[in-house]
């Protein structure tokens, strides 16, 4: 039987959450390696690109959470076999790289530089990117990004509402996305109450 | 009949060019809309995300160009049917837009700034990425990444590679490519030679 082994930081969310709940709800066994900071710290030079997630299929290393999304995603039967779909969830699961980017450039900022590029994100990237994501969800139907069901696409999603929402980022209102796109706010509030994200945390207690 | 509308610079790489090689290597008709960049700046605002390229299928826009190397090379027989082989291709595309996105960083910089943060890309992040393609490529059995033949992540890194090799990036050396990876400039020089590489090029002429 292959073994997959998942290595992220001890938190519920960011890259490595949504492949977490996809294996949970594929039934599909996997080891749960949650790392500290400090933990990753000092095996960080021995990864592939030197950041996590970090995938072990048989103890072979694969990265970049995207791939993995797919890829595990396609095992638990959360990815679109139809080609169209799988474009709708790819645009999805990829833009949201984009914004994980462009949030991480203003990390190590300190004082009035972070407060300026802070603003800069909010006001530029942060509103284009969620009046976007409106188009892409109405396109899918309105209710999910793709196939009419949830996909690893809406997973992927939840994590970063969650993230730029949560006022863990400076200068990052908690309420942007209700104000700029309440119907992505809505999209992650029901994403979260989904039976296989809520059986995940259940599992998870 | 589909029709397919590609907009992206008029430029012979970059995040554009493997889609245009993949439409042509499957026969498949598209309009290649090219853009300067003052023609870019008069209709960004009309696109979803305000950055190219933008896929057009039947008139509704598509945008993220690791999704559309996806569907594209699918149409075209250049994407792996195979999941493994698929995970191991999109591990690479994934992570040549990682490095799209830490040499973007840089952009806008000047004098010292700009000399820093190069130089910490160079022997940073640069060595860490070409080091982890030689793996990748290793893995792949040495001649392709994915699929012991040709696909889109082949052609994407052909670009990247070509972009950080061409000295129009200051304090990029040239020969970075070939002193830290000599395998993976090897490997641009065999795909710039690949019948549909060179077929592309030869129908711009």
């Amino acid at each position: 039987m292959t073994t997959y082994k998942l290595t992220y930081f001890d938190i519920s969310g960011g890259r490595g959450e949504p492949i977490r709940i996809a294996f949970h709800a594929g039934g599909i066994p996997f080891e749960d390696n949650r790392l500290s900071g400090a933990e990753f710290a000092t095996m960080r030079d021995g990864t592939r690109f030197k950041y996590l997630p970090v995938l072990e299929i048989d103890g072979a290393e694969i990265t970049q959470s995207n791939a993995m999304c797919r890829y595990v995603g396609r095992l638990a039967g959360l990815y679109p076999e139809d080609d169209l779909q799988a474009l709708y969830c790819d645009e999805v699961l990829e833009v949201v790289e984009d914004d994980s980017h462009r949030i991480g450039q203003t990390f190590g900022l300190e004082g009035d530089a972070m407060k300026q590029a802070r603003d800069k994100l909010v006001n530029g990237w942060t509103a284009t990117f969620l009046r976007g994501l409106s188009q892409l969800l109405a396109r899918g139907g309105g209710k999910y990004f793709a196939d009419n069901r949830l996909t690893v696409a809406d997973l992927k999603l939840l994590m970063e509402v969650r993230w730029i929402s949560s006022g863990m980022l400076d200068y990052v209102p908690k309420d942007i996305v209700r104000n700029i796109a309440p119907d992505i706010a809505d999209h992650a509030a029901r994403i979260a109450e989904e039976p296989i994200v809520k059986a995940w945390y259940a599992s998870r207690k």
